[in-house]
């Protein structure tokens, strides 16, 4: 094993789930804690998180976790604490800048786990243990208060550079500190990890300070209530929706539970303004005339259960959409929600509501991650030894490597583009993986976790495409009672109308049993009974429905 | 009843399944017969088709159907042609442009339905009926040979205008027919329908022949095979590809049954042009060099199961995918197909092969819908009484309105956008609802037509979600067997790690059937188990699996 080595535990090649472990003898450093979310192929589960298993191996084994450093406030960064922590020693400290701290310590205590983030800030290096120390570096991202992390480590310096993008004009006035990361650039900077999700992007990425006028826009013109969705932790975004409310004499409300939170620890903290007046609690939106309110909802993927898609199909107790209102989108579809996001959309053009979103006015959104030329000048200000872009797709790490890093002159093998459970080892400057782990998806549903695997996962799909027909055989003193054949059947065929089909399983399954030539074990027999239904329902109506042969001993 | 209807069959609000009926007296004309495609609201159903129970209904009331008109021959305009025709009289012509027709015999061969399509011509007036005629007014598209269908009534004419773009400089050079569409304004058009899809486009959408270019850029650097995928119609680009492929000295094989088919098809008809000794046959393919092949495979969406995506995984007989091979997607990902577009992308590119698709070059695909500019160049040179936008979603119809009808001094009377089922009656100049139908959707599930209901769908959803669990309780003379309670559990829990889950489950169900109280009738004994049993368990472990008891009578 290398000295140092660097073990990417949220899978490769994928967006979210980050969670990064830096280790140097029996010392531990994690960055981020992050979930991921379910596609299409997991369907029911709510969220999913790092599998750990390695770490908590690597803790047997003498091993020891001397800190975990949370890069900035969203959820595939920090909102895996709560179901990871309590399998892990409480002695090591948690740091983040403030505004991540208090991020943090809310989604832990939502789940009911007691920690303190330890707050960092930009001066000094904080001294993690024996062999790691840390330096944050501030960029401009989507949430405020988003740092890179200099990792100093016996073998070199890391440069651990999460989300960001080169923002010449924040609404906080803060840039990206790029003094700070051009001075790694005399100090040999071992590895870059850098954030390439938006690579495919050849232009700099517009302000967010953009994005203000564009909801000053829409709001001059609005004569009922204005109601704008955003995400939640998008704390630069409301701002300017405050000040802009304050321009056009509107009271603002916050509505949905992330939001309001946000807000609140936000303005306790001083990253966000509120004028005194223009705060309303959200049950005192009846008392304002429409045309002087401001909501600010929870909402803008169109899920399922949001606050604003209870408001516009009428389920909301407190906000009403009606005509003359205006609802905005200041976000755009996030890949696989299309069909909620527009599906909103439609709705509110069904009932008549003005709704305007980016496709419309552009402006009403900007990307918090940085475009090819903006990763360019970021790398080419460090020029560091090693690179590895993270935080993107697969197509995205390949495309950094041509459009940013081969123009730069790296040659493949300076681009670290590791496979899931890969482990890269450093050691004299030189990188190779050193080990590969298995990482298996971590299923959270419901207060299960880990309880839902690929099988229960498969059946969940096989049975949501054509449903399932149950067949119980009832047996009694070791005989089947064939002509007690139970069908049971649900998404498959509607059974008042199907009634010959379950007949036929009837029929077929006492045919099958009664056939002398049939297995004499129930495995057996139950899965021939399996396979020849599956063949048959096929044939007559091309469906593969989930069959369950059940043998009922009496 | 006004004396001319008309009743949109395939739900307004939507971009697919397009079917209109015109009826004056006992006739009654049809345009486009199409399918739809079911969102994930509808899991596991192949197409969804229009209801024809109102236009049963009539005929059995004595109406006749004296044509069918095609616009064009995409699938949602002609392929519910197999579904709809066989419970339709046999008697009436089906009218469309030559590449229409084959396209729609096609259609309906592979659903063993013999019709001949009547070819119609630009320059002369079709005579359908008594009361109906049509002329065919050539317009751009994203499939040649589309048409936009003037029609006489005794009320006056309608223009029926699906879907279409103003392209300044079509492959063929057959532009939009300006002349024929402005000769329209002085004949005092009663009412047009209109395409609105590309309404949220504020610019010119831009010449197919754009792609040309862009597919000989990306062809002229590719070291091994070009593979090419796009929409399987797109005969136009096909032939830009064909081009280039001549070009470079690359031959070109086809794959995929309905690129074959089209291909096969358009070229018969004289549509698309091979040069002799272009193409070859794609069983050929290992006799030429790899940096000699240019491929076009169907799968532009990243379908499952399609050629594309075969190769992909290694799983097709005849195409290989290697390093230095270079596949490009001439198609952007239609809204809901996202995951499996980029998913192939990303597969792509973490087998090390070159990929290009339009994120990262645009002119590889430009749309076949036009923008608001061109839909109001089209409507202001007829300058219709009335106006009704067709073929997109509720956001693009009231769009339109904003857009394009007002900004042409419409109110907002004179854009008709009807809701679902609503049909409009046209008398004496005048439009009203004249009457509502019920409009339910029509699945096609396998073989089966309609048998798929609401109940089937939504059992589905449910399963696919949370799985379920049946509790068979074995009766015998009356009497429940409580200690033989069989509980059967897929897509739940994992059964292996969840024995006491199974265990509570059956303890559960004998102690509420065991209690003096529970009801004595089935029916309300089952709700009662199903009620509790769904409680506590979403109680324990936040899940709602469908939950099925039973009773056996032995």
């Amino acid at each position: 094993m290398s000295k140092l080595t660097l073990i990417p535990l949220g899978g490769m090649g994928n967006v979210t789930q980050n969670m990064y472990l830096y280790e140097y003898e029996n010392e531990i450093l994690i960055v981020d804690c992050g979930i991921g979310f379910p596609d299409h192929y997991m369907p029911g589960v709510d969220i999913l998180i790092p599998d750990i298993s390695y770490l908590l191996k690597r803790i047997e084994q003498g091993s020891k976790i001397v800190g975990m450093i949370l890069s900035h406030g969203h959820d595939d960064h920090i909102a895996a604490t709560p179901y990871l922590l309590p399998h892990l020693p409480e002695d090591f400290p948690i740091y983040g800048s403030p505004l991540t701290a208090v991020f943090a310590e809310q989604r832990m205590g939502d789940g009911k786990v007691q920690r303190k983030v330890t707050v960092v800030s930009d001066k000094k290096t904080e001294k993690i243990s024996n062999f790691f120390s840390a330096e944050f570096i501030s960029v401009t991202h989507s949430v405020p208060d988003t740092k890179h992390i200099v990792i100093h480590t016996p073998e070199g310096i890391i440069y651990h550079g999460t989300d960001f993008k080169l923002d010449p004009a924040p609404v906080d006035g803060k840039v990206t500190d790029m003094q700070a990361i051009s001075a790694l650039k005399d100090r040999n900077v071992l590895c870059m990890l850098i954030d390439c999700l938006g690579v495919e992007k050849s232009e700099w990425v517009k302000s967010e300070s953009t994005c203000g006028p564009a909801i000053e826009q829409t709001m001059a013109e609005t004569k009922g209530k204005y109601v704008l969705t955003l995400m939640s932790s998008h704390i630069h975004r409301i701002q300017q929706a405050v000040n802009a409310a304050e321009k056009f004499n509107r009271k603002v409300a916050f509505i949905g539970r992330s939001v309001e939170q946000n807000v609140k620890n936000a303005v306790d903290l001083k990253m966000l303004h509120i004028p005194d007046g223009v705060q309303i609690d959200k049950r005192d939106l009846d008392q304002h005339a429409d045309d002087k309110l401001c909501v600010i909802v929870a909402g803008s993927q169109g899920q399922e259960g949001s606050s604003l898609v209870r408001a516009i199909f009428g389920d909301h107790r407190i906000l009403q959409i009606k005509q003359n209102d205006k609802v905005v989108f200041s976000a755009s579809a996030i890949p696989g929600s299309e069909l909620n996001y527009y599906g909103a959309i439609d709705e509110l053009s069904r009932n008549g509501i003005h709704v305007v979103y980016p496709t419309l006015l552009p402006d009403l959104h900007q990307s918090g991650h940085g475009s090819a030329p903006e990763q360019h000048e970021i790398v080419s200000s460090i020029m560091p030894q090693y690179l590895m872009p993270i935080g993107g797709q697969d197509r995205h790490r390949v495309l950094f490597d041509t459009v940013v890093a081969e123009k730069l002159g790296y040659s493949q093998d300076a681009v670290l583009m590791p496979s899931t459970g890969e482990v890269l080892g450093f050691e004299n400057g030189k990188v190779s993986v050193v080990d590969t782990i298995t990482l298996k998806p971590q299923v959270v549903d419901g207060l299960g976790v880990g309880d839902v695997g690929p099988i229960v996962l498969s059946d969940r799909r096989m049975l949501g495409q054509a449903g399932m027909v149950v067949v119980v055989m009832p047996r009694f003193k070791g005989r089947l009672e064939l002509d007690k054949i139970k069908v049971i059947s649900k998404g498959f065929v509607f059974v008042k109308e199907a009634d010959e089909v379950v007949q036929f399983i009837r029929q077929e399954t006492a045919k099958i049993a009664a056939d002398n030539k049939a297995p004499k074990d129930d495995q057996g027999l139950t899965k021939l009974i399996e396979k020849r239904l599956a063949r048959k329902l096929y044939k007559i109506i091309r469906r593969e429905p989930m069959i369950i042969p059940v043998i009922l001993d009496l």
